[in-house]
């Protein structure tokens, strides 16, 4: 392990988190409420940051390891750091609860411990609509972006922080692809933001929904979420934007290239839509009673499939009073989740193509026994280490989702919160059934549970590995 | 697909179920009970089976998938004859329900549609619980051990019946093979019969349950299952053996030869113990206050976890009201399962066991991707493809309880009784939580969902493909 090279970067963004944490002090300011929170806070930042930032390291190479590491660390530190203005502000006077909500912000889950949203101070609410903004596209991507960072070794950053089952660079140069990746969330966030500006929203909740949209987050300004605004026009432009953010942003860039066909022609979104379609579909039909016609209940599923899927986490309305069958379908959707590549958690459409198309693999090898069977997708091979990997992934993704249902049922509450409390964590989406459903809140977990779920919440939006690295011990040992 | 091959061994299934059927009507004679349902079974079975058998294949090779494929529709065929006694009885006059009963016993699930078993005629009592002691080592193995089945390439049919990820022939010759596997399979099924009766039970009940504990089964001839016995004796009989028939019966054969302290050295007997040891002890002291004390709380968690392990499905206490750790910790064994090679059902430990070392694997190599790290299991390293295999089976298996839990849904019951019913059935266990906790039944499914339930037995059972070959379409096709 190369500690000075992780501790360099991690003072980067720390410094970094100092610079955006401006942002929601001048909202405070513009408000008229005490700057108190921010300006305890940044100090800090600074201070550590810049320490950090001075340790000098003899080889400034990062191998895979490093990467996963600074990733993981990262993540943590900004999410502890993160909380403080919740609790200097009193808006959320518990830390444990104010860690949990900085948690739920950053890796986009949008699990609240909140009961009423709306008391919360216009500041803290920036800042807590920003975190999603922030984690949706990840910070060390941020900072390859903006900082002169030195050499290609910073693919492993990126491969660490980016979702999906291979990572593939847009241009030769990482710094390049973070900007580009960049510039089309930010191009998007403002498009969502000006749409909804056209439907009456005020500046403020535009912008902030366009955050929480951009970043597939779902924490919203408001107790009712999306409900609230009583309007179609706003929740089919969020329920499309959701779509689009669940999409793999190189085919944006695609499109941007003039590439438009080439990018419809994407198997993993061709199954994503074709996920999207059947659930809208089959749920629709489901509730339809419920609703009093088809016209609703196909407004309803759509923004529905499209929030859980997308796991975003948003609602127009009380889904846990929904059909059981409808009910299962959002269960199933959530451990789908968005495309690789996108800000969408879950496990990704693609790993479960890959799973799917790698039954067929070994069934046809058990009938032909002589004949090797290659997977493709995306009219590429998948290499046999991808294959596995992707099924370690599911293997671990679900074995981590399982035991954190046995602590979470510690607190005695029934089966259905603890497990769907727990895969909605972990994939990021936020709200589930039961007392964890859309009406519902995560404040009533233990300290313990609590911590646990923002642990499930880390090591779904960063695909495992980086949180598994801090547990394993060689990691840790000197190069 | 050698389709005279496989009419030919189907033929021999159906005359053997025939000579099987004798046991019942003989309990039905002695008991002066009707024989027609007998009467009217067995011809038929005659019948169909000599017309079948007297199909000469030109070349008898099996190869893997006509392995699979007899495996598939033996077990089909045999439940769906294998239902008509009790239809023409006319203890379970649905044929659905009878279906429903039948494939639950062979599979050794033990899910049950009756509202009160102990109404039920002596004859299809004896004809209920053998069929989990007939499902338990395998119809296919039994026709192997008694008839002169010409050449080896009888082992792609062991290979589709017996459990785990691989098999290995006790010795050369699979004929002798069976007969071992069987001899050993009588021998304690006897041994627990004697222990029964001088604990006080009947020899009916101790024959009946020694069959159900045998095939890890769990249909009881009583309404309260063993917890209707108030015996502490029989409780601990019972959950010895049921131990014992989660083991890899080859450790039993190593154990004959003299050879035990290297059956002791099994890697997957000492996680299955470690896993039973953390249960029990974790389940005791969470039901503590419930039972009064530990030490009647080590009674009800010792049963409970081994029933639940192995798959049987026995109860001796409502295991639904228990607290939520304890019915999660329930859940999660039902998924390991017992040991591979032995009747149990679930995933079976050993691909518990490989699925967690390749996560160490993985790791590993995203630590050093340049070492190569191989997985070792029982001294032996794990070839890749096998590993894939495990992990295929992992995923297809939760998506098939996943899928299965759809369709359940339709029904419009909870979420706790839908998923742990899939799960229960798939596990081949029988009870699960909520509406099929142990004070329940199956009985107010829809058809529909009874079929669904009675395939991911067979699913279970079968360990997925012999019931997965019979949906692909080029297995049918012709050499």
């Amino acid at each position: 392990m190369n500690y000075k090279a992780v501790g360099n970067i991690l003072g980067k963004v720390l410094l970094a988190e100092a610079g955006l944490l401006l942002l929601p002090l001048t909202t405070a300011a513009i408000y008229g409420e005490s700057l108190l929170p921010y300006l305890c806070t940044i100090p800090l930042l600074l201070v550590l940051g810049a320490a950090l930032n001075a340790l000098k390291p003899a080889a400034p190479h990062l191998f895979a390891r490093e990467g996963f590491v600074c990733v993981g660390l990262s993540w943590i530190l900004m999410s502890a750091f993160g909380a403080l203005p919740f609790v200097f502000s009193g808006d959320i006077p518990s830390y444990a609860d104010a860690l949990f909500e900085t948690v739920s912000g950053f890796t986009t889950t949008g699990a609240s411990i909140l009961l009423d949203p709306e008391r919360l101070s216009r500041g803290c609410m920036f800042w807590r609509l920003f975190t999603h903004w922030i984690g949706g596209m990840g910070v060390l991507v941020f900072i390859a972006a903006i900082l002169p960072v030195s050499g290609d070794h910073y693919i492993h950053i990126m491969r660490a922080e980016v979702p999906g089952p291979t990572v593939s660079k847009l241009v030769p140069r990482v710094r390049k692809t973070a900007r580009i990746l960049y510039l089309i969330y930010t191009g998007l966030t403002l498009l969502e933001c000006i749409l909804l500006l056209l439907g009456g929203m005020s500046f403020y909740d535009a912008l902030l929904h366009s955050f929480a949209t951009a970043g597939t987050g779902g924490f919203s300004t408001r107790a009712e979420s999306i409900g609230a605004f009583h309007s179609t026009y706003i929740e089919m432009v969020i329920a499309c934007f959701m779509l689009l953010f669940g999409c793999n942003f190189n085919l944006f860039y695609l499109a941007l290239l003039g590439q438009g066909a080439a990018a419809l022609r994407s198997e993993e979104l061709r199954v994503y839509l074709g996920v999207i379609v059947a659930s809208v579909v089959l749920i629709a039909a489901n509730i339809a009673k419920q609703y009093g016609g088809m016209l609703s209940a196909f407004r309803y599923s759509f923004f529905q499939v499209l929030t859980v899927l997308s796991t975003t986490g948003f609602s127009t309305g009380d889904f846990d009073a929904w059909p059981e069958l409808s009910r299962w379908i959002l269960v199933l959707l959530m451990f789908i989740g968005g495309c690789a590549g996108s800000t969408g958690g879950g496990m990704k459409v693609s790993r479960i193509v890959i799973l799917i198309k790698s039954y067929f693999a070994e069934l046809k090898r058990m009938i032909h026994p002589t004949q090797v069977k290659r997977i493709w997708f995306e009219n590429h091979p998948v290499a046999d280490r991808t294959v596995m990997s992707v099924h370690v992934f599911f293997f671990v993704y679900l074995l981590a989702a399982g035991l954190g249902v046995l602590i979470l049922s510690l607190d005695g509450n029934d089966l259905t919160t603890n497990l769907t409390a727990s895969i909605a964590c972990i994939s990021n989406v936020g709200p589930g059934l039961s007392m964890v459903g859309p009406t519902g809140n995560y404040a009533f977990f233990s300290v313990l549970s609590k911590m646990v779920l923002c642990f499930e919440m880390l090591l779904g939006r960063l695909e495992l590995f980086p949180m598994l690295f801090l547990l394993a011990p060689s990691v840790w040992k000197k190069r």
